[in-house]
């Protein structure tokens, strides 16, 4: 499977918590939001970019739209891995692109994309602030 | 907003809860899944199918898609007013559709979608039950 | 099991979600934290002091203490309900009792307490206001 | 802040996300038992004991009573650290022991303790099997 070519990517492993199974003995869906969210956070935060400074300058990133595709099992303790990568979706909103495998099987479990519009903290809409962009679009 | 039309349709209402809020103030994202799940086991009752019997006769109704579209804001205890829609998704699929309005200002607060694929307790693809069938197609 | 003698007391009913389930088929432990949080809501709602409109008038109530025990199993869609009894804990905090049972069976399911603080929205303790006592104490 | 004695303690590091804070800008209550469950887990790891093994040889340690302590703040993203402290509580219970600081200003955050009984997959209690008392009890 393969992402899109972002600006920028980053991978982080974590394991499923057990608050985060089901009675049917794998993850609850909507953990993987969750997980996504974890995905920005250390995306953001490897840019230089943490998201707590980016709400303490007055930019939120509230999520628009969000898509999940569900593609395998992943059970209590098990290892995941999860590679977040960023592009722009038109002029002022960011996509994040998510791809959750399995370690111990290489399996893919949970594939899906975020849009997430530029707002102040009572959610009005503003253009994404020129460092950001800045930091976003630099060559690596 | 129009829903497709559905097989059967069925309205419930809920208020945000504090647990489901976040620091921006509004009900955190994956919250939406967690709603869309009320529903259908919602709809599941009133067709006459609750959800804990299909489990009990084996039956299993995992996420395998999900599409949700952020529409407005939503604080904590605001009322929600949530309609779930049946229909088909080819012929072992099951798709809910959904769309969350709020109360006091009559505004759209999410939009979205589920897959289901019908499956045994231990995730084998199965073809949804003759019986299942029955009632979810008969006129109303 | 016999509550403390409270100042008001309050009792609603709701099923177990799906989504507060874990791999062991009951509710996940955390999940009984919430579900307190839903029983002062209305309890203060039928108080007529919504928590939503103390926040908005700068009282929070933010938890200091709580104590939890688990008494008995409750599975995905099983019908509980709750009581909730507010009585003082000191001159300056309220404490929240809480009895859920199943419906079903009407065996104990999960008791416990809670002790809460009256703060601005910053944490900074305050006492309780007049009006807020006046509401709280007046003969029923 | 002490804690009690134990047979064995671990300490762990995380951070806040985003999905566990609420509109007061700090993590919700319930989270600090679904850390409380990290902390456990990754305890039993180091221990040689990993939970999701002790599952799977049909040994469960159902949660029977929790008891939380809120101390001090923290927010999305700040780093925490938790240690947990395992003891014998009667015969037939393990106690453990947890102490939350927030990393950046050596507050503790939240201190707390969980008591679990063991039991089967279907809830019977039964006594601690000796491979697991063996390896709790042995000296360090």
């Amino acid at each position: 499977m393969v992402l899109p070519r972002p600006l920028f990517q980053h991978t982080i492993s974590f394991r499923v918590r057990y608050s985060e199974t089901d009675q049917m003995g794998t993850f609850y869906n909507s953990r993987a939001l969750e997980w996504f969210e974890c995905g920005r956070t250390e995306l953001l935060r490897a840019l230089g970019l943490p998201y707590a400074e980016l709400e303490a300058r007055g930019v939120f990133l509230p999520l628009v739209e969000a898509h999940i595709e569900y593609l395998g099992r992943a059970r209590y303790d098990d290892l995941l891995q999860m590679t977040t990568a960023v592009t722009f979706s038109g002029r002022a909103r960011v996509r994040l692109d998510e791809l959750i495998l399995h370690v111990g099987t290489g399996h893919a479990v949970v594939r899906g994309w975020t849009v997430h519009a530029f707002t102040t903290a009572t959610g009005k809409a503003i253009r994404p602030p020129s460092w950001f962009l800045e930091i976003l679009a630099k060559p690596r």
